[in-house]
């Protein structure tokens, strides 16, 4: 009999998604996307949940309370922000093992409200329960939409262009330092190990990118830039040409790999949780994304172009064209470990 | 320092809610309910969630996967029903520990859709992760509900009337049995060990009950009655009075107890995770109770009247008068564990 390390994360949700039975009419997108989205009268909801565990999600001394409390609150925003819709109202769910002490627990809030306050969300109840086991937060995340807002993971279309926030590879670059207990050499490391620590989720940028470019297609980038591209090209029947050297690599990535450009491309393509927004716009709009990215105050790199689902995934670096497979990180099989949104 | 052992999970459920800053104008309740009230666009949603840990509500053994999903679903397909919504979209988190199979999951999730099916819940989001401790399932339902439907915990007044559905006590005659390992000697205790194992979440009855009997305040019993018509009591700013004799004491209760009226009545009114509703209603409008019990094919009890606040909690029995003082099961003060909604 398969254990799940068998079968893997990916393979677990497949099979938990082909169980799937009709939706009823209010359900417009149920398991697939960042979120699900319902009709709730005259407008639209999205609900997302995701949870942060120690010894999977980060181990021991990684983060402090405060930051456990900001991050597992703003991976849900950063959820909400990926459907171009507004956070709104959250639940909390606390497993507690017998360590922790209330002021753990203060601690813990601070983070959650810093992180809540700062994206309008409202914390509206939740459970709290005893565990031998792990420290673990669960959040479910609900945010509203006008349905022209909507921006879904389906809508990407041959020709369009590749988009992505800010820098990627931070996150991955500030886990090696904590894990191998670095201190960075300078600002660009420190600046690493805060988005590991606090991401900051893209949901005021993620209104003025669908207002102004109206994306086609668009995602957070949780798991890494190629595993969540994959999920737009599989929900959008498409493929893509992608520019290795387009690729925005945070500067903490060069410092780690000593300005290696291929060991830092290989890590910001790879490497998950900067929870930058990646979208897709068409041709035309793409035009706009300078001048988009002066008002938000944030960089938007377009990296490449959709294709032709034939096409596959093409990385072109260096010259060279690599065929690029659905390698994300599938943690129920590597040795990192993480969760996986059904 | 105190740990969470100290204050207990009351305790540090009201440090949570004491942190509490204002709520936005689309928070009609926000913690304090079985569920939060949230206002969508034209209707009222409601938002609870709820979760079974191993080792902490239940030991291994006490329950089979199918078991695990039917009851995680119908905790929470209760808390609905207690507000007098419509169960209506669940997002599922699984913790897996390494030794879970594939088909484990099957079976949970053949638990949890017989429950979603039964209440018309559609399960259409969620996480999964690998966790270094026990298997748990977390579950956020939302439902709807018209706002002339929605059922509080705060209105109920001096002189209506307490109700309960049902039988009391059930479910933790069951978990003796389980707890034991006695086979049960017989349907009545068989009846208590599925009651523990799948309890019936009353969301058809309490559409009817809604509807006819209109309710000024309803909860469901989860933590027992003592504790759960506390929290009634608390947010109504009343009293009550409760007839021992009149308390619908399960038929497996009294077997377990070899016939001990007494130790039967208290394993009813401290014994929790019956999943009953309990509900207040206008002294003319009880008049109806039979016609009504009649209509959803489940008892509707009479139990006690509620009081002025002085009066605080009597319970009559055997003809003594006893104050009750809030003696629900505080988990992290005692060796019986669960979880509390925050």
């Amino acid at each position: 009999m398969p254990g799940l390390g068998d079968i893997g994360e990916f393979g677990l949700i497949e099979r938990i998604r082909a169980r799937q039975r009709e939706y009823d009419a209010d359900v417009v997108i149920g398991i697939g996307d960042d979120c699900a989205v319902l009709r709730r009268g005259n407008i639209l909801e999205v609900l997302t949940t995701d949870c942060l565990v120690e010894g999977t999600h980060y181990q021991p001394g990684w983060l402090s309370m405060e930051d456990v409390g900001w991050k597992s609150m703003a991976v849900n925003v950063s959820d909400v922000a990926a459907m171009g819709a507004v956070p709104r109202h959250a639940v909390i769910t606390l497993f507690i093992p017998e360590r922790v002490t209330p002021e753990d627990i203060d601690d813990l809030y601070e983070g959650i409200e810093a992180c809540a306050a700062e994206a309008g969300v409202g914390l509206v109840g939740g459970d709290i329960v005893k565990i031998a086991g792990p420290f673990a937060v669960s959040i479910t995340l609900s945010g509203t939409c006008e349905r022209d807002d909507l921006v879904l993971r389906s809508g990407a279309r041959e020709g369009d262009i590749v988009v992505v926030t800010g820098t990627l590879g931070d996150a991955a670059a500030g886990m090696e330092h904590i894990r191998a207990g670095r201190e960075p050499a300078g600002p660009a490391g420190e600046y690493s190990i805060a988005r590991f620590r606090r991401p900051v989720p893209r949901h005021r940028e993620s209104r003025i990118i669908v207002e102004k470019l109206q994306p086609t297609s668009m995602i957070d980038i949780s798991d890494g830039l190629i595993s969540d591209l994959w999920h737009i090209l599989e929900m959008s029947k498409g493929g893509v040409s992608l520019c290795g050297e387009a690729v925005p690599v945070g500067g903490g990535v060069l410092d780690l790999v000593g300005g290696d450009r291929g060991a830092a491309l290989a890590l910001a393509i790879k490497g998950g949780e900067d929870y930058e927004l990646l979208f897709t716009v068409d041709g035309k709009r793409a035009e706009a994304l300078d001048e988009v990215a002066a008002e938000i105050g944030l960089g938007l790199t377009a990296i490449g172009k959709i294709a032709s689902k034939k096409t596959g995934f093409v990385l072109a670096a260096d010259g060279v064209e690599s065929e690029i497979g659905r390698g994300g990180f599938d943690h129920f099989k590597s040795p990192a470990e993480e969760s996986k949104e059904v």
